[in-house]
């Protein structure tokens, strides 16, 4: 079985074609810059990367492009695209009445595109991307899979916020979460190289560290909280995201500055985090490169691993004990250092680093970093969402 | 010596004449509606309640008959207010200026002036109330003692948000917390009882828990972080007040009901918390008594203990581990249900629960209310700001 799958942002389209049953993917690349000039494609196939560059206008001419190379005599792994079983496609946020997989229909259609207030800066780009391959592969079977599925079994209590009830009522604010198809995937193998699988009580907590970012707790392989809200811009700092914060700063920001509520947006989504800490980077590999002579780089490091390491602290005790402790993303599968500040205050859990495993941890490695008798176990694990992606998608076919 | 204490809210005066070296007051009581028809002042003196009323247009007025009942020859425990040595005044918020007890001199005045838009709903109160005390007593030193002193010592990486780092040097935005006089009396009268006041790595975490709450995780006596941000509406869930939330969440109410931004203001300060959630009450007496019958109280009692427990988890995380736990304020001193609530996901960290121990703690008791061999202690504990802020009057008077 073959499964495209396809992430789109506002200028790139991020895909995988792979076989549902097979971890590695037969193609893999990257199109950047759509509808700029220079856009240009990275295509990965049997080890070699290419770069093809071309202009391309909009993401239909972009999904076109992909479909022709994966087709292509040399470059491609496929002769034709109708060997394509269906398209996977990862849709930021489901609201409330999307969580499970669900096979594009017309009516399908719209419901996205009314949740798209729920995840302007997402969902709309997620959207163009769908509606491009039904255009060019009328006759292929489309499954969205949302980034907030796996959050769905989050309990009232703790994704309801405490604002007037009918609010939530009317416009269904709450905290959704995302990333979830990340934090589902590294939950559910760790659990099963703890061979607790299928264990009602196995307490796991998943930090995935990217340029965003959120920690979810998960117990019995369903997820009871995660760090990320109604948007991504709450829970952890992020690359520019400022996570946690007095909302009424940003009252006072809007009277002292005179911002509306789109330039208040910015500044906690593009200008804040790691970003607004520093005044030098998003990226925590510059921040860790000048921590030891620029003061705000280390701050910013600091502080991060504080929110990471509170968080933890926190959904250990919504959990009732923790039993793994995972990291992924880019930071959690890359930074020695993260992990080890953040490990650095956890041993009244009984949680013991191996330092010498958890200093090889770096180059998107998977392996367990805690000592043989710490009572939590320690994993840098490397996360698969297309994969996720692809086996759901191959779920839905299936049942048709 | 004879120290009046004065909290001096918008429409009341709470007050206390005390000897710091004795913890019980020789009088006290509240003024009530002050500049409303019907102002009328509850005043208690060798255990009796006496209810007096009168008209009072302002707070200078209000203060003029506070010190006429403490020297009435039948009601009062001074034959002078000149007897009186020192008034100490609690006052919100200090800023990053001022965290130790300050005498007041007309420079200090212009300087608490500058804090009023740190503070807003509380500060003028405050300074209307030392202003009342100094024309007044104009001989008599007036002392303020700050809710924010205790969280001087908050490090860094824990005050700071993550938000562009030139806003910070140019508004001091940052988390200030509050309740600071309390978390520091039941932290410092928990470590005595325990034997380790002097212990600099004793960690208590205190939840003041009221109709306003906050909590406070403190290492060797010295307060690391708190729940209560750069007001005093980010952290726990409060009687009105929404604690954490999604910061987004604001901007698209704004945008949605067209709100300017006072407006906003006053639903996270007063429409939210416990009265959002439930619809009924911001009364947590009033919640427990409907819980069986009303969902939706019972919904906000279980996110209120939610919320503390993650606020526990995190402290307990940043502190690197628990030694003692400590209930105060209304909700704090007199609600086994919450402290139960809170409790019974803690046993990881080998903390147990006296259950008999707890139900007794209620009517205002200080009394410990873990079983005997609790690795972490609990305690419902008698806060008395009155005492500290006399204390710390005194101790500055002593100075001159």
């Amino acid at each position: 079985m073959k499964i495209l799958v396809v992430n789109a942002g506002s200028s790139s389209i991020k895909y995988q074609l792979l076989d549902p049953d097979d971890s590695g993917p037969l193609a893999k690349g990257t199109l950047e810059k759509i509808g700029q000039p220079g856009s240009f494609l990275t295509h990965t196939v049997r080890g070699e990367k290419h770069r093809l560059e071309r202009d391309v206008l909009d993401h239909s001419a972009g999904i076109e492009w992909v479909l022709q190379v994966l087709a292509d005599p040399e470059l491609g792994v496929i002769r034709d695209v109708r060997e394509i079983d269906a398209v996977g496609h990862r849709m930021v946020h489901g609201g409330e009445k999307f969580y499970k997989p669900t096979l594009v229909t017309p009516e399908v259609m719209d419901v996205l595109v009314e949740c798209i207030p729920l995840a302007p800066l997402h969902n709309p780009h997620n959207i163009k991307g769908i509606e491009a391959c039904r255009r060019i592969l009328p006759d292929t079977p489309q499954v969205v899979v949302f980034d907030t599925a796996f959050h769905a079994t989050i309990p009232k209590h703790a994704y309801l916020y405490a604002l007037p009830y009918d609010l939530y009522e009317k416009h269904r604010f709450r905290r959704y979460g995302f990333h979830g198809t990340s934090h589902y995937y590294v939950s559910r193998e760790v659990a099963k190289h703890m061979g607790r699988e299928d264990d009602p009580d196995f307490r796991v907590i998943t930090c995935h560290l990217g340029n965003g970012g959120s920690i979810t707790a998960v117990k019995g392989g369903k997820s009871i909280d995660t760090s990320m809200g109604y948007t991504p811009v709450e829970g952890l700092i992020m690359g520019t995201r400022c996570g946690d914060v007095d909302p009424y700063l940003f009252i006072q920001i809007m009277e002292i500055y005179d911002l509306d509520t789109r330039q208040v947006s910015n500044l906690m989504n593009k200008f804040s985090g790691l970003l607004g800490i520093s005044g030098v980077s998003n990226d925590m590999r510059t921040l860790e490169e000048l921590m030891d002579t620029d003061e705000r780089a280390r701050l910013a490091i600091e502080m991060f691993c504080y929110r990471v390491l509170k968080y933890v602290g926190a959904y250990t005790a919504a959990l009732g004990g923790l039993d793994a402790l995972v990291f992924t993303g880019g930071i959690g599968t890359n930074s020695p250092l993260v992990r080890r500040i953040v490990c650095s205050n956890l041993g009244y859990l009984g949680l013991k680093l191996d330092e010498e495993a958890n200093e090889r941890g770096v180059g998107n490695k998977t392996l367990r970093i805690s000592a043989p008798d710490s009572k939590v176990e320690v994993w840098a694990y490397l996360t698969n969402e297309e994969l996720v992606i692809a086996q759901q998608a191959a779920e839905v076919v299936a049942s048709l």
